[in-house]
């Protein structure tokens, strides 16, 4: 079966294309920015600046607004010849056919949905830019060896249901799909991952597994979401890991009373003892040079004259390697513990009036061990790179390890993987003000582009 | 105009009766325990408990629930032969007729509203003694001198409208009719006080003024709320004044961003700021032997990987002293704001990476100050005391000073008022779990009915 068999005979094969062919292909930069702005119709979120594009996003997963992107992908993908396929996750997997298709795709991949207040880039980037590699391919009449795909992952941010890049982690086998599929909302209410993929017509049928939707690599183009790129006046990161971490839901149980007839001797303050805890999570961070974060606090019953019996928050804890993790674990447990019981640590409770003791119970929500990139798609990137930057390349990249997660990091457990960072404005993302220029969107894409061409072209000889 | 007009000669009249004819008027503890346990039916909350009556309540103001409560009130009352009006507030007075009525009512009040997860007593009781007081009245053909009356006030707790005690506050000329009207709830949603008065059909038109619905003296029977009288073994608090309160709602204002890859140097973290303020209120009301309380925090956005940039709490301090509050206030003031631009405050960042500057703003939402109950009240309690007590009387009473505000810290502005405590289980309120045995409710409701006959007799001499 070959692909475009009524097409020219000037087509262009990645095998056989010389270095100039192929660094002579390039992305479009007006139609990858129109591409990122006309999806943020779609969950458009709070207003930043004057400009019509200057608002951030609000795209939870499977919300009626990514229903509306997810359609958009596939009726994108489609027209540009691309076989989409939905999986039990929601996962859409559109793939381009090659000369040879006895060999899974090589894709590009990331995310359509966002933060409840996040930005136009974080994840939209890298899908778009697929999607325009797959428009500069169809253009040029570019026959690729084997397949080529673009894959949108379902609830990457973890942000509505509360295991980040649970899609991918249920892909590549580490995570089981009744797990995934059980996930409630974070915020009250009655959705779990599952019911809410049906709602949205997005349960598909086809096993969310790597046997199932078999790759040959995975690359994927993001924003940086921090400050390094920018402060060095780098344009390019070549990501070579991925830092751990993992997630926790700390309970406190304390008891309600009366705040004004209850002397702080007679208190179980819930609320006071995870401030100390919340507090403490930072000391023991700082010491480790690890981070820990706080991103959820719910309490009860929420009176301003009774002090609330129970308290529970996120704990966010990461560090570059899965050792420094295990020990601060360690540390958050016995001193959280150490916290509620009413016990003095580091000096945390001086001046305050001891009072009764709470109970402190944590289950782990999340767990993401550090990851490296495989050597392939890494020299893939940097040779994208140099292709694309020219002699300044080596100046104007560098290695680096990512500090959040990515669908990368479970793709790279079963197929050769890596990433391309771009800077953003005061590396400031999760953040309607989150910015990168037209033209570092457009670079990424292009490196995005050689990357892949350039992994088929290995992958031929 | 006489009350009871065709009532039979042997009917008793307060003035003329002698002290064994008025302490021999008994409140029927069954019956009261009854109204107690039937009108908690509405709004009933957590099971604490295997009997049908071990239910804490949830019976937040102006809720469908609460209207419920208040048309039994209503009916009961009208039923005794009282009554009604309901005034701006919702207010509600049942005013039975004395032989003269050319002065005001003598009143009982207190209120039906819950805490979210209150208890069966907190203001219950204070009503329901209220309605058992007309009942003896009733039972032996009891004629006042002048009125009597009970009054349930509306949305005394400021647990879904966050000013306590402000009906009584817009009765008695303190908080302006406009203010309370347009009260929204604390928890996410658009009604606002005017809105759910309306909505329950309690929007009375007579103005919420002590001109248009005068007293002559208001006594309050309610539970400690704390652990003196069970500590020391009393049954009877005589409750010479209350403390001073004010309620704050603290804005902290930082910057959303990643968890993961934003270095703590990099941070405008709201919830941890927050976290150092709650913790700080605690060590300034220790040392100014004062109290400091947070019982309600709502962040944003509220994702596990986003940093939180905005936090909004309820602050509650609380001294005997007006004095001791204001200076508790300069404290808070200068030293929240110190917390949020990074500074050094006690230590209470030691060991933390300094972050980046947050911003914080303060609303006053509510002003109590101390007050003093007028010594022909509390006299009249001590009295009553006496008469219910016997013999014991002096060892199982106490004067004490309230922790908790009440709508008698209004009408004390106004009219003579006084307050009546009874003991409650481990002095917890404000818990489902609240708790006070039938034998001291009916002790409490035998000294109020006391009182006010005792105060109606020395109106009359
Ligand atoms: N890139 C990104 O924001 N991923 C979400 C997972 C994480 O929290 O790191
Ligand atoms: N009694 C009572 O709980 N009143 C509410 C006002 C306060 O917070 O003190």
């Amino acid at each position: 079966e070959r692909a475009f068999s009524s097409s020219p005979r000037w087509q262009l094969h990645t095998k056989e294309m010389n270095e100039e062919t192929l660094s002579s292909l390039k992305v479009n930069q007006s139609r990858l920015m129109e591409d990122i702005h006309f999806t943020s119709q779609w969950g458009e979120g709070q207003k930043w600046g004057s400009a019509s594009t200057e608002t951030g996003m609000s795209r939870l997963s499977l919300s009626d607004a990514d229903k509306k992107a997810r359609d958009w992908f596939v009726q994108a993908t489609q027209a540009l010849g691309c076989n989409t396929t939905i999986d039990e996750m929601g996962n859409i997997f559109a793939v381009r056919p090659g000369i040879r298709n006895d060999g899974p795709p090589t894709f590009v991949g990331s995310h359509l949905d966002t933060q409840p207040t996040g930005g136009r880039y974080d994840g939209i980037l890298g899908v778009t830019a697929g999607v325009e590699m797959l428009r500069v391919l169809a253009d040029n009449w570019v026959e690729t060896e084997y397949p080529v795909g673009v894959v949108n992952w379902t609830n990457e941010e973890g942000a509505r249901f509360p295991i980040s890049m649970v899609s991918s982690g249920v892909w590549s086998g580490h995570i089981p799909l009744s797990t995934a599929h059980s996930l409630r909302e974070v915020h009250p209410g009655t959705a779990t991952l599952s019911s809410e993929l049906s709602r949205i017509g997005y349960l598909g049928t086809v096993p969310a597994s790597h046997n199932a939707v078999p790759m040959a690599a995975h690359f994927e183009l993001h924003i940086e979401q921090g400050p390094l790129l920018e402060s060095t006046s780098r344009k390019i990161g070549i990501v070579k890991g991925v830092q751990a971490y993992r997630w926790y839901t700390v309970t406190v149980t304390g008891q309600d009373c009366h705040t004004g007839t209850t002397d702080f001797e007679n208190r179980a303050d819930a609320l006071l003892a995870a401030a100390k805890m919340i507090l403490h999570s930072h000391r023991l961070a700082t010491a480790r040079g690890a981070l820990a974060s706080t991103g959820i606090l719910n309490l009860k019953p929420g009176s301003t004259n009774t002090v609330p019996g129970s308290v529970r928050f996120s704990l966010d804890i990461r560090a570059p390697a899965d050792s420094t993790v295990d020990m601060l674990e360690a540390d958050v447990l016995a001193d959280f513990a150490r916290i509620a019981a009413g016990e003095e640590v580091d000096g945390i409770s001086d001046g305050c009036t001891p009072g009764r003791p709470c109970e402190v119970s944590f289950t782990t929500d999340s767990v993401s061990p550090a990851v490296k990139f495989h050597p392939d798609c890494i020299h893939a990137v940097t040779e994208a790179a140099g292709s694309a930057l020219g002699p300044e390349a080596e100046k104007l990249t560098m290695e680096m390890v990512s500090g959040a997660g990515h669908d990368s990091v479970y793709t790279s457990k079963r197929v050769p993987t890596s990433m391309i960072f771009v800077p953003c404005r005061d590396g400031i993302s999760h953040n309607p003000r989150e910015y990168t220029s037209p033209e570092d969107c457009a670079l990424g894409a292009q490196v995005l582009l050689q990357a892949v061409l350039r992994y088929d072209r290995m992958r031929a000889e």
